[in-house]
C-alpha cells in the first residue's frame, strides 16, 4: 500500500519514528537489520556498551505493564549509553486525571529525545508521534492489536540471519491472528521484503476477515498450511481468550493448532521455529518443539536487542 | 520570618538542605536561580550531562506516589551524573514494621549522599534532615500541605524568565490554598524576593485563615483579585476534594475560579499563566487559556529540571 | 561437610556463583572478605566508583519483594558501573503463565553477566544456576528458608571487622530460627571459618531439629545462651508469624527472647549485637540496644555494600 503520508518518515525519507512496519519502504528495513548486525556483535563484547546514545534522556512510557519488553527497550538504551527513565502510567498522572498528550508534553518538556511507547489502545503510539515537536522520536513498542515493529523487525532479522533471502520463502503464521499485533507485523514486513508465500493458520474466529486483503493466504487446516513451510512463527495465545466464546478449551486449541514434532514434519526440514514469547507451553507449542533443534525462539530475543538499537540509534540520527 | 536556627543552612550560610522556602535567604534563592540559568543550556545539548555527581548515590524516598515529581528528580540527577536509587516506600520496609527513620538510617549507612523525599506527612523532610550525619542532603519534594520548595524555586525562575524582577510585580495564586504546599511555598519565595502585591483567590472554605499573617492579600470574588495581575498561578485542585463537604462540585468550581479567557482579560495583556501540574482542565483551567499564548506551563517544567539540578549541586557543594 | 560436586565452584576452584555459604570453602571465605577490604574505601570515597563491571548487565529478579535487599544489589552493582536492570515478577510474565526457567532463559539471551535472585521458594537461585549457560553468574538473595549468603558473608565480615579472629569466639544466634534462612547462612560460614561455640538460641518451636546436626548447641534459656558471648546476633521475628501456632504474642517473645540492657549483660563486656534488619523495635530487640554502644547493625548495612560490590566482581572473574 503505498501512503502518501507515512507520518514516520521525514521529508528526506529517513525514519523519524517507528509505529508500524506497513508502510516502512524495504530499503528502510534493511538498512535497520544491516544496523541491527553491527550491535549483535556489541552484545558479545566484554563491555557491552557503546557511547551512541550519550546524554540522550529516553523514557519507557508504559500505560500497558509489559516487564519483558520494557527490560528488552532498556537494555538496548543502556547499551547505547542512554539515561533511561521507565514510566509506569497505571497508577500515576492518568490515573489523577491528566490527558495521555499532557502528560507526553510534559515529559516532553523536560527535554526528552525518545518516548517508548506500549499502550493498551491501537493509534496510541501515533497519536503521540504527530504531537511531538521536532527532534523527539517515537518507537511504538506495541499498541493494542494493530502493531508490534519492533518484534516485527527483528523477526525479518531472524529470518534473514537463518535463511539468508526472502524472495524464495514459504512462512506461515500460527493461531491467534485476530489479536495479534505481532501477525500484523511481521505480514506487512514480510511483503515488503518481497515473501512470496505468507500464510495465516488458525481457526475462523481467530482470523480476521480482512487478512486476505493483506496478501497472504489462510489455512484452517494447520497440516495443509505447513506443507513446505520455511519458516513457522507461532504467535502467543493470552490466556484471557482461552475459555471465551472464540475458543473452546485451551486443550481443544493444542490439538488443533499447537505445534507439535508430528505437525512440524509436514514444514521443510529445515523450517525454523519462532515465538515472540513469553510461551504458553502445551497451548500454542509442545515443549519437544520449543526446545527442539529447530527453535530459533532465543536467538529472536538476542537478535531483538540487537535490532532495538539499530531502531534507537537510527531514529535519533546518530 | 527571621529563625534563629535554620536547620536548612550550614553554619557559615550555606545551603545543607532544601526543606522550604520560608527561611531562605533571599541570596540564596538568587543564587540558586543563577546556577539554574547554567544548567538550561545543558537540557539543549546534544549530550545532555555533566559530570559534577559522578559516584554520587542520590535516593529517590517517595512515601508517596507521585510518578511526575519522581521523574523530574530522577532526570535531573541522571543528567548530573549520579547514580539514582528509587524506592517507593508503601509496600515495602515500613509495611514491616520499620520506622522512618531507621529506614533512613539504613540507607545512609549504604552511603547516600542525598536523600529527596517525598511524603504525605508535613515535616517528614525535617525529620530527616535533623537525623542524618554532616555529608548527607536532604531534598524535599513535597511534604503533606506544608512544602515543595523545588517547585517554588522554579516558579520564581518561570516568572523572572519572563518579567525580569520581582519588585514591582503582582501575582495572584487561585485554587484550593488551603491544601496546596505550592501555594505556601511560592508565597514564601515571592515575599523574600520583594514581590509587593501578592493575591491569594479562592472560596472561604479553602483559604486557610493564616495566610493575611504571611503579608497576601485575600479575594473572594476571582476577577477583582486578577485585576492588573503580572502572574496568575493556578494550583491544582485535588479530585478527592471535589465532592467533599467544602466543595459543592467541579462544575460550581470552575465557574467562581475555573481560568478562562474571559477571567483572564482582567488581568495584565502581557500577564503570564502558570500551573505546577497535572492539570485538570475544566476544573481549575480552561484548555484554551492552558494551551494559550499566555501559558508557560510547559516551560515550567523544563525550568524545573534546571533549577532541580541547580539545588542537588549546590546541597552537595559542588 | 564435603560435596563431591559444588555447583558454585568452577572446576578450577574458583568462585562461580554466590548459592550458600554451605560447601564454601574457607579460603574463599576469606578472599571475598580481603576483597571486600578494598571497596569499604570505595564507599568513603568523593566518586564512588570503580569501572570494574563497565558494560556488564546485572538483573536483579526478585520474585519477592525487598526493596531493601534489592537496593543493597542496585547500589552495588552501580559503584561498579555496572547496568543495572529490576525486576519484579509477581505481575509479570509469571502471571503470563511463563515458567521461571523460560524467564531466565529469555534474560539470558540479553547477553545478561549476572542474575541476582531473590525468590519465596528455597532452591530457586540454585535451579537458575544449574540452568544458565558458563559464562553468567548467579548471586542468591535470599531462597525460602534456605540461604542468604551474602547476608552470611557480610555477618562475618562485621565480626572479622571488630574481633578480628574467629577462632576464640563464642556467636549466639537468637530467636526464630526455624524460618531463618539468615541463621543457616551465619552457621555454615561461622562453622567453615572456625568458630569454636555457636549457639542457637530461642523457643523450642523456633528451634528445627536438625539444627543440633550443624555443630552448634542449642539454648532456650536466653540468660544461660548468652553467658560470655562474643557476639549476638539477633533474627527478625516475621510479623506474620506473631500470632500463629508457634507464638504466644509479640510481647511474651519480647520478654523471653527479646535482647534488652539486662539480658545483653550475661554476654561480655565488649559483645556486639548484630541484627540483620528491619529490625522490630520491642519485639525481638529492646531500642536502647538497638541504638547503644554495643550494636554494630548500621556498619553492617555499610560492610554489606562492600561485601556485595567482592562478591560481583569475584563471580564475574574482574
Amino acid at each position: 500500500m503505498a501512503l502518501t503520508f507515512n507520518p514516520q518518515l521525514r521529508s528526506d525519507g529517513k525514519l523519524k519514528h517507528l509505529l508500524s512496519t506497513e508502510g516502512l519502504p524495504k530499503h528502510l528495513i534493511e538498512g535497520l537489520l544491516e544496523t541491527a548486525d553491527q550491535f549483535v556483535s556489541v552484545g558479545d563484547r566484554e563491555v557491552k556498551k557503546v557511547p551512541i546514545l550519550r546524554g540522550k534522556s529516553v523514557f519507557n512510557l508504559f500505560f500497558e505493564n509489559s516487564t519483558r519488553t520494557r527490560t528488552t527497550f532498556e537494555i538496548a538504551a543502556k547499551r547505547l549509553s542512554a539515561d533511561v527513565i521507565n514510566l509506569n502510567i497505571n497508577a500515576s498522572s492518568t490515573t489523577k486525571g491528566e490527558s495521555l498528550l499532557d502528560t507526553v508534553d510534559n515529559l516532553a518538556a523536560m527535554n526528552a529525545d525518545m518516548f517508548v511507547v506500549r499502550h493498551a489502545e491501537s493509534g496510541a503510539a501515533h497519536l503521540i508521534a504527530q504531537h511531538v515537536k521536532p527532534g523527539v522520536a517515537v518507537i511504538n513498542a506495541g499498541d493494542g492489536r494493530h502493531a508490534h515493529p519492533t518484534q516485527g523487525l527483528l523477526d525479518m532479522y531472524t529470518i534473514r540471519h537463518y535463511k539468508t533471502a526472502f524472495h524464495n520463502l514459504t512462512v506461515a503464521i500460527v493461531g491467534d491472528v485476530l489479536h495479534s499485533r505481532v501477525a500484523r507485523s511481521d505480514i506487512h514486513a514480510l511483503t515488503t521484503l518481497g515473501c512470496p508465500d505468507v500464510r495465516v493458520i488458525g481457526p475462523k474466529t481467530l482470523i480476521p476477515t480482512e487478512v486476505a486483503r493483506m496478501g497472504v493466504s489462510v489455512f484452517h487446516d494447520m497440516a495443509r498450511g505447513l506443507e513446505g513451510c520455511d519458516v513457522v512463527i507461532m504467535l502467543r495465545l493470552q490466556n484471557e481468550r482461552m475459555n471465551g466464546a472464540l475458543l473452546p478449551s485451551a486443550h481443544e486449541f493444542f490439538k488443533s493448532y499447537g505445534l507439535t514434532t508430528e505437525k512440524l514434519a509436514r514444514a521443510k526440514p529445515d523450517a525454523i521455529v519462532m515465538h515472540p514469547g513469553p510461551m504458553n507451553r502445551g497451548v500454542e507449542i509442545d515443549s519437544l518443539v520449543a526446545d527442539g533443534r529447530q527453535s530459533v525462539i532465543l536467538p529472536q530475543v538476542t537478535f531483538g536487542i540487537a535490532v532495538r538499537m539499530a531502531v534507537m540509534a537510527t531514529v535519533v540520527g546518530a
